[in-house]
């Protein structure tokens, strides 16, 4: 059972003792009651259904986005929400072109590819070099410095699943770091084999910023089907040939900008509760999972924790702008709010599957408000770790100054087959573990949100 | 234990008898061997790889499926084949454009589709139209006439997975008769749902011939989550307009060929057996499960049944030209050869995923012939059925004219996932299914090409 610690919400619960209790059942405590409801959620779907299906793709500072924006500002104030506003910034933006990938010789068939974020553009008639494999990321690191000259750089190191996600940190580096090695060492291009885990004709895109002083050069990702193509053609022996056609362009200054909803706290000394999701997507899917399922969960999560009467501390939805492509929105959000008092900072971007760990990254002293969690959160299968919590990219810098932060890890075995890719859509969510993650943000938002401990605020 | 049925190969099981025999281990029947060496085999997956990986995508009458043919004749010789070579034809051929699709209003963005075989071409800036949405193909067909005057008909008639592969027929008629009927009824195009079974972004496409008298238009399929996507936006009742481009073109008289080798038998007056797969694919994909893996499991088949020495019947691989668009592979073959005696067809096209039922068509009094081959499969997991056997688009003019036929049923819960699509790559491939289709083959073939009856031949 859950202890009762608000005497408001005492008030609430024991009012109900008017009600002649049936023999061996007891009424349900306030996280109990919040824990039913939240599983039978229907906010968190209705959310991602209309934001998927009315807006689709939504890459940030574009005219998508600002769609998406009002219509996040339209739904939150239906829903209830208060203070709910667009705060603009301004961006720049990459924009994807024609994504062709043609193998010449010895074997002439066409690749699947997407160009990653940043990626140089090809003159329009596109390029052709010769492909130069690299089994790893620290093979293409070991070649010789302009070894690869005139040559199309291709680095197929494979990431397999993972339930904590973390092989993308490590795998990811192929993407992020590759390009601007091969550009280093003279290559015209990069190949890279997605950064994924499925076996679709669905290359994966994703950010990558070029190292200072490294000209920009194309750099895209093939599917992994693809990947293993060119790699069983080099694996013949001969020298393979490409096509390689990756038009796009960059806009300096376009318009973006974070959506805010709140509910207010009846204590505004107390600090607020951040609850953060982003809003933008990549262009290829419609970011269902990646993350318009985040943004459904935390607005459907604050309304269900304060569904039952207000709460000491506000939450604040944070729907940040722009995430994929640098973290724009989470600075802005900083650099508008930094300096107001936050009690806890919380992200959902990692898909729609279950939530099954929770990290802490709490005060000392506040073990009794993690114990309350832990308890809250345990009758919905999920275990309690001793690893530190990090947060999202979109509260970053709240958590680099210092704010407490929570983790709800959802399982990620599934979230790198979608993740980037045009396949990134709503058939993808399973509404029973949409709800439990809305049920698990749910119950730490109640006890975050009436927590007595300080946070650090006070 | 199998019976001995043959003094050729009763003389070669009993020479083993020199060896001294351990006790209790009985030396292997010839089945038993064959079934044994059939499911280590390594030329079926050798096939798969090399034809997708050298050749890749061979739409039939193309350049493409030249190369595969050439590919095909070299490898069958090399693997030991006797009388190899193209049979050539010639025959129209339909190619892809451009194929895209955009909503207009009232949600813009862009959906994910595929022109079908014979489509009509939009011009090069597009059309555009209004959707009406049809739930199921008798919804369509219950449209009054002239009432998709200007429309684009949407058809989202959704197939669900069946092992047996039946699903195809009933839910195929969308592919084969929608445009024919949204055409009469004054469509300027239709889009219908793929005939398909996954959720990804990949969309189905596959032939579909016009009606006599009716006027071509576009059409094209939707990928599944395009489908629901579109069906999403019709639902919330404002008008969906779209902007189609989907560009193709018709060429005539393209060569195209089918590619033949036989493992000479000892009785040419005992009918060849056919074991028939076809070498064209669609343009999407590399063709692996669809039917590269075909080819792979009766070449191999071939070789494993005769391994031990020549069979009483020629065996005669038979990798049909074109099946894909029409059949003219099967037809060509029949036109050729349809006068020589034939004791059996058989065909290996829905995938590469194990065989679970053995069908029968053989003339009266072959009961025995039935028996030992369904006891030779049982211990591959094979059950045997009381439907009749109906084999595939290849071998249907020799099927039509009463050859005998078996039919090695497939599992197709998947295949529908995977069928006409871009992800119809190598990585589908399953190595230890794959085996099992070669030693199922194996034992058939052998059991046939040995058979003391007269299969209708004498």
């Amino acid at each position: 059972m859950q202890k009762i610690r608000s005497g408001t919400l005492a008030a609430l619960f024991f009012g109900s003792i008017f009600t002649p209790a049936l023999p061996l059942i007891a009424a349900p405590s306030p996280v109990e009651a919040i824990r039913a409801s939240a599983l039978t959620d229907a906010v968190a779907m209705d959310f991602t259904e209309g934001l998927t299906t009315e807006i689709g793709p939504r890459p940030a500072g574009t005219p998508q986005e600002a769609r998406a924006r009002d219509w996040a500002v339209a739904k939150l104030k239906s829903l209830g929400f208060t203070n709910v506003r667009a705060e603009p910034y301004t961006m720049p933006v990459w924009l994807r072109g024609r994504d062709e990938a043609h193998v010449l010789s010895p074997f002439p068939q066409n690749l699947m590819l997407a160009a990653l974020g940043n990626s140089a553009s090809t003159p329009e008639k596109g390029i052709e070099g010769e492909v130069v494999y690299f089994p790893t990321l620290a093979d293409l690191e070991a070649a010789p410095e302009g070894s690869l000259k005139g040559k199309i750089a291709f680095v197929s190191h494979a990431m397999h699943a993972t339930q904590d996600g973390s092989s993308y940190g490590y795998f990811g580096a192929t993407r992020r770091q590759g390009p601007s090695i091969a550009s280093k060492k003279g290559a015209v291009a990069i190949l890279i084999r997605s950064i994924g885990t499925d076996h679709h004709r669905q290359p994966h895109t994703g950010v990558q910023m070029w190292a200072d002083g490294v000209k920009p050069i194309p750099a895209a990702a093939l599917s992994v089907p693809d990947a293993e193509q060119l790699a069983r053609m080099v694996a013949r022996g001969q020298p393979v040939r490409l096509h390689l056609t990756l038009t796009s362009k960059m806009l300096k200054d376009q318009p973006s900008g974070n959506v805010i909803a709140e509910i207010p706290g009846r204590d505004p000394k107390a600090g607020v509760v951040v609850a953060a999701c982003h809003l933008d997507s990549w262009d290829q899917g419609t970011g269902a999972i990646d993350d318009g399922a985040g943004c459904g969960i935390v607005a459907a999560a604050a309304l269900q924790a304060a569904k039952a009467g207000a709460l000491r501390r506000t939450i604040r939805v944070l729907m940040a702008g722009t995430e994929e492509v640098g973290g724009n929105g989470g600075r802005a959000y900083f650099d508008a709010h930094g300096k107001e008092p936050h009690a806890m900072a919380m992200e959902s971007d990692f898909g729609a599957d279950r939530v099954w760990r929770v990290d802490f990254r709490l005060p000392q002293g506040h073990e009794g408000l993690a114990s309350r969690i832990a308890s809250g959160l345990a009758p919905l299968g999920i275990g309690t770790s001793r690893l530190p919590a990090g947060g999202g990219s979109d509260i970053e810098p709240l958590v680099k100054a210092g704010i407490p932060v929570i983790d709800l890890q959802q399982d990620g075995t599934r979230y790198f087959d979608i993740h980037h890719t045009p396949d990134d859509t709503l058939d993808k969510i399973d509404r029973d573990q949409l709800q439990q993650n809305v049920a698990a943000w749910a119950v730490a938002l109640f006890e975050i949100a009436n927590a007595p401990e300080s946070l650090g605020v006070n």
